[in-house]
């Protein structure tokens, strides 16, 4: 008799998020009227660009007219969203096809859901730390054996450190494995990976037969033009590797719902054809989903027009100026900080060698401010809080005052 | 070393709806200026209901301005939609609890993410005909064994078939099953399910420890309100379904994207415990999904609103005049149709014992009419094509008029 797919068994604890929510609200309980600050979750809280939401209300005027209504979509996304895309590359130097990119309800989404491409005898490698979606969906998936509590690690994942003495960019593996998640600009140390680090990695998965998930959400925050805004800025990328890509973080999106993955033709897995995974994923969409919102896809194409774009960089500009706050103010208190200057993020090492949680619940406690335990991304979080630069500026600035009063006196 | 998931490679030819578009446009690349009408897909045509739209601009104005705009919604949904649709099915005489709605993009994606939470030992048991999802999600989740060419069927999948000695109606499995997919109103046979219908599947799944996932999108359609409109109007359904729905058919939101899934907390499979299967899936979403676009979801809780859910109904009522329409055109034609009466589809019975494809490609060359061959969705639907009621009052019109043309000469 058949029964629950027990893998899900397997996942250790409660999804990060939703447990620094309960420690919150648990907080709040005993403390009514008390306003928390929060710089935990990197969830955007500045108003929509408006030539995104002009084009979106455009857009539900064509679909208040029956002679402009449109129904279902492609699965893939709409062609000229797609093609707005690939356009959108070629200022990274990078050519691509337009149909090698497939519009998604988001990154996490197809984060999540690309492991089912994958047989399940895949040895999966991770950075550590890292966003929690890459493993979860593998223990789902059936790529790992039992949590190891002792050392924070589920068994037949392959954990790739990253470490102050690395600046928090990964080493290749040194064995074989079958398929690597990449995030650079890092969610949640902030570091980002040079071209010359991207190309140990290129060659190693094209050596390996791998591939390499590569999570670009965060490319826009990248200020150091010589750093990679995409893994195909790499030579050989698009034969070993698939990019996700998100208008959350760059365009104000994380509640109206849209992203993009690429699978270039050529990208293999083991003795897989070329072509075999563009295909693969494109039965998966046009199986499993129907089609991103079409009023989202119209904020999407506005998004990458040259008064959006605009737009939208102003929003990330806002974002990086809180960043450089945030780091700023925290390295006054002595603590020591990494990333947040080509990222929303600022990785801070926790003082008096506390761990994540402690931090966390210190940070709470004394000074009403909510960050994101670095040991939820990974054992090599521990002693390390993530700080998002994702809130009003007055807020930032509060919860920074908050922060000096207590850890300066 | 690893690989893809072959799983994949079971998959049986290309997936119905894009074999109809590949057919479609053959046809036109040989006939340019020829101008077909689509009866196919079961595509929205008619303008989004007025109200809907409103709620859906001022969720923009929201989203506009700093101090309403918000970020990541719930992954399950929005508490208020969740709290109006557990109120909805109050009028069903169903008392459910919000935490077992889950809102997301759209019945499809959890019509084929829903096999992720069981065992791949799991028996399933599909409708023949059905919705091509349910097979194909369980093609990919590894619990069909080879497609056999000269049956049309998988191994190990049970087809309860649905013909009309039965008035399209399955019955229960005569074997241990796991897993049951019912669609009613059926798509594609427009056939509906008694109370007792449903009640036999609900004492069969309580007897064998079985979950029914019963999938209610067309039930906007009924007109005999004798019928049941959720599988949860039967008593005990709570312990071994889960419904799906959407308001793609209902609200015009086949673009807009949204639907929702009940996970009841009683519900179980095998010897998992009461609780489990909404647990894992609340889990599931967390994982692998952010949370349904906040635009859609503000337009979906103007959808239960009065205003919205009359105009709702009105758009539900100009597809079921189409339908009317269709099913009696078709039969002045002298074809024996089902369905049409309680849904919006029309299940045509092809004449000179015509197979599906070959009926689909004459009223497609000497018709220019598109319609689904009722093959595509299982062996049983053979010599049957699906006739939607989605379109343009005019275009429906037209269509009939040339297939009377055709046939009646």
């Amino acid at each position: 008799m058949g029964g629950i797919n027990t893998n899900f068994n397997l996942l250790a604890a409660g999804y990060l998020f939703p447990e620094i929510a309960r420690r919150s609200k648990a907080w709040l309980s005993i403390h009514p009227g008390q306003k928390l600050i929060s710089l935990g979750i990197g969830n955007t809280t500045e108003a929509l660009p408006p030539s995104l939401v002009k084009a979106m209300k455009d857009k539900l005027d064509l679909l208040s007219n029956r002679e402009t209504y449109t129904g279902y979509g492609d699965e893939q996304g709409d062609t000229t969203l797609r093609v707005a895309l690939k356009e959108y590359y070629t200022k990274y130097g990078v050519t691509l096809d337009d149909k090698e990119f497939f519009i998604s309800d988001g990154a996490k989404s197809d984060a999540a859901n690309l492991q089912e491409l994958f047989s399940p005898d895949c040895i999966v490698a991770v950075q550590d730390p890292a966003y929690p979606v890459y493993v979860d969906s593998n223990v789902v998936g059936g790529r790992t054996g039992e949590f190891n509590l002792s050392v924070g690690r589920y068994e037949k994942l392959v954990y790739l450190e990253c470490t102050k003495e690395t600046n928090f960019i990964p080493k290749v593996p040194t064995q074989h494995v079958d398929v690597i998640y990449l995030c650079s600009p890092n969610n949640p140390t902030g570091a980002v990976m040079s071209k010359s680090d991207l190309k140990e990695f290129v060659d190693y998965a094209k050596r390996e037969k791998a591939v390499i998930i590569f999570d670009a959400a965060y490319c826009e925050y990248i200020s150091d033009e010589t750093l990679p805004h995409s893994i195909y800025e790499i030579e050989g990328a698009n034969e070993c590797a698939i990019e996700l890509n998100s208008f959350s973080k760059s365009s104000g999106f994380t509640g109206v719902r849209l992203g993009w993955t690429i699978v270039p033709f050529k990208a293999v897995i083991g003795d897989s054809n070329p072509g075999v995974l563009n295909h693969m994923w494109n039965r998966r969409q046009c199986t499993f989903f129907n089609g991103a919102s079409n009023i989202s896809q119209a904020g999407g194409l506005a998004a990458l027009s040259d008064e959006g774009h605009k737009e939208c960089m102003d929003l990330i500009n806002y974002y990086k100026g809180n960043a450089k706050l945030i780091r700023d103010g925290l390295t006054e208190c002595g603590f020591t900080c990494f990333g947040g200057d080509n990222s929303p993020y600022i990785w801070a090492e926790c003082p008096n060698s506390y761990s994540s949680w402690d931090f966390f619940d210190i940070l709470l406690d004394k000074c009403q401010v909510i960050v994101t335990p670095g040991v939820g991304f990974g054992p090599a979080g521990e002693c390390y809080v993530r700080v998002s630069s994702y809130g009003h500026r007055e807020n930032v600035i509060a919860a920074l005052a908050r922060i000096k009063e207590y850890f300066k006196k």
